[in-house]
């Protein structure tokens, strides 16, 4: 840490890697010798277009993108993605299936339902207060596609490896562990992110679909909510958030060179929330976690203490040791460390080592 | 101009205020002591909270808003307003009226045709390649709204005065004129404006909606699409472009604070207009204002040259003497000043001082 920043365990908008901060502002009334900013350029100029086209292939090259995936970039966050994919890909009367798992996939089912789309819930984990993902998923084989998010926020569970599908294509809500790990994108029709969470500030949304997909959207949609749009016009339709693709593309940049990777962002990742749960485990009920083991996300850790006065004192204290942005979703209460990738190993000790002291003192 | 800055002439994204440059940089690894970047930050912290309101009050003294105003941050541009419009306004059948300034005009109305929904082109200046603003439109008095383009990026084109709709609801596309000039809003049912031109960055669009029009929105739009959704949670439904609505307030400040308010921006922006078109109009025929001249922009200053090559050098020329941006919309060639709100009077001069030193060279 540096003396005037703190550990930002902030779930989203979250921490940037601080060498992309630097970077921002070293460059940030001269870009690249243009004598303007990134911010007063044209989208046009081949200067933005380097970025953009940065950005798209560092995407192409961290996820091993084979060339049926477009990688786009829109606005408006996965809650206009959950209009947009019913709009998109239901147009003809046939169903989709969605597994929901919390907040956001019900946000997700509700949005395909006010667009009257046919859409079926094939699994839950309502029944446990969204605490685990559910296993063994059977999917309809008609379904145009089968909708999951991969990390929930709130309950703090993830998918630790994606359902099988049977060959349905999986669309998947990655906004809060996008480039947090490697996967097979191959089984994936589309996967939508919002960035604000592990690949940049907010005000930016990556789509990657595959070129089937787009076959099936309909002509009869505003420009801005057809998906063909930004995959004809490379994500240049109209002026599109400059800044923040960006910022995009330094994170994907510092991802692929400073950290190695996907591989090793994993392994980064791993050993982070591994040590946040280590903490909890070993607190002998002080600290109980909030997901079913086995469901646990690595990117948000929730946890709570005995009482909400003990909680209150946790955060509390927390902050006044520069440890930030550890409260729990406010529909839910609690605490909770989100260590997505920016945020440093150095930051999850820092609250390993505050965690088992602030323990000893009130255990 | 600072010596590793250029004169920018850009026409969107668009020159921003030095000093509004200069503070992002300043606090961009630290905002206000919280150990963050703005970037890095809740949009329910109570400093992000503080931004946005600040920009809310700001907007509300420098238009003089009343109470019916509601002032909203959203994402997707003037194009996804375009759509989002007859979405919200034209649920129960009933017609709107268009005037067809232009592309952007031209672009508005047929999303709203893509949307099935009845709309009357009451008036159009395309018989003169949208070369003017028509004079004394008639609306229908059963129109929900009157929608228009208060200044035309393209033509150079700009409404010096507002029609007068007979009490139908103005919905009026301001993205290249909003906030370079007083006006009154009491007309006005709807007014949107991309910040990239006048107040900002690329990434967010400000609505201002009067309440009366808030009761047509339908219940059954996706959450994303109804402006109700924006007033009823002060935009922070989900999260929003965060970077970019700082940034605006940083402009709004500095209009109200530095430029002194919107009286004093519209004479300086007048000043700017004439120093270049009195450029042009004493300059022989060398150059000619495309734009019939009542209804010239003192926003986009277009002109051409006597032909294509001696445009080419002419821009050419212009930036290797520091003057950038001054190429015109790929769809009709030429030149074009933009002297939004942010451009300087020095860029301004040094610009006439060229123009009149080429025309010399070459006349």
């Amino acid at each position: 840490m540096k003396p005037d920043r703190i550990h930002n365990f902030n779930p989203g908008p979250a921490a940037l890697p601080l060498p992309v901060l630097e970077e921002i502002r070293e460059s940030f009334l001269n870009y690249k010798g243009t004598g303007m900013s990134i911010v007063e350029m044209s989208h046009r100029s081949k200067e933005f277009e380097a970025v953009l086209s940065d950005a798209i292939q560092r995407t192409r090259r961290l996820l091993q993108l084979d060339d049926r995936f477009r990688v786009l970039f829109l606005q408006g966050g996965a809650t206009l993605q959950f209009a947009m994919i019913p709009m998109n890909f239901l147009a003809d009367g046939r169903s989709a299936d969605y597994v929901n798992t919390g907040t956001w996939s019900t946000n997700a089912i509700k949005e395909a339902r006010v667009l009257n789309k046919p859409v079926k819930v094939v699994a839950s984990s309502e029944d446990r207060q969204f605490t685990y993902i559910p296993e063994s998923v059977v999917f309809n084989k008609d379904a145009v596609y089968a909708h999951i998010t991969s990390n929930n926020t709130i309950r703090g569970t993830q998918w630790s490896r994606f359902p099988d599908t049977g060959g349905v294509p999986m669309v998947a809500d990655m906004s809060s562990d996008f480039m947090s790990r490697p996967f097979d994108a191959g089984p994936f029709g589309l996967i939508y992110a919002g960035a604000q969470k592990n690949i940049g500030p907010a005000g930016v949304t990556m789509v990657i679909v595959r070129d089937d997909m787009l076959r099936l959207v309909p002509e009869s949609l505003p420009v801005m909510l057809k998906y063909t749009t930004f995959s004809s016009k490379n994500s240049l339709y109209n002026t599109p958030p400059c800044f923040a693709i960006y910022a995009v593309q330094l994170v994907l940049k510092w991802i692929e060179e400073t950290v190695g990777g996907l591989d090793k962002m994993a392994a980064l990742n791993r050993a982070k929330a591994d040590r946040i749960y280590g903490c909890i485990d070993a607190s002998g009920g002080f600290y109980r976690g909030t997901a079913e083991p086995a469901s646990r996300s690595r990117m948000n850790v929730t946890f709570r203490l005995a009482g909400e006065d003990l909680e209150k004192r946790f955060l509390e204290e927390a902050a006044r040791n520069g440890l930030g942005g550890l409260k729990g979703h406010r529909s839910v209460g609690g605490c909770r460390a989100s260590v997505y990738n920016a945020v440093s190993l150095d930051s999850v000790e820092a609250l390993a080592q505050f965690m088992t002291a602030f323990a000893q003192r009130n255990g």
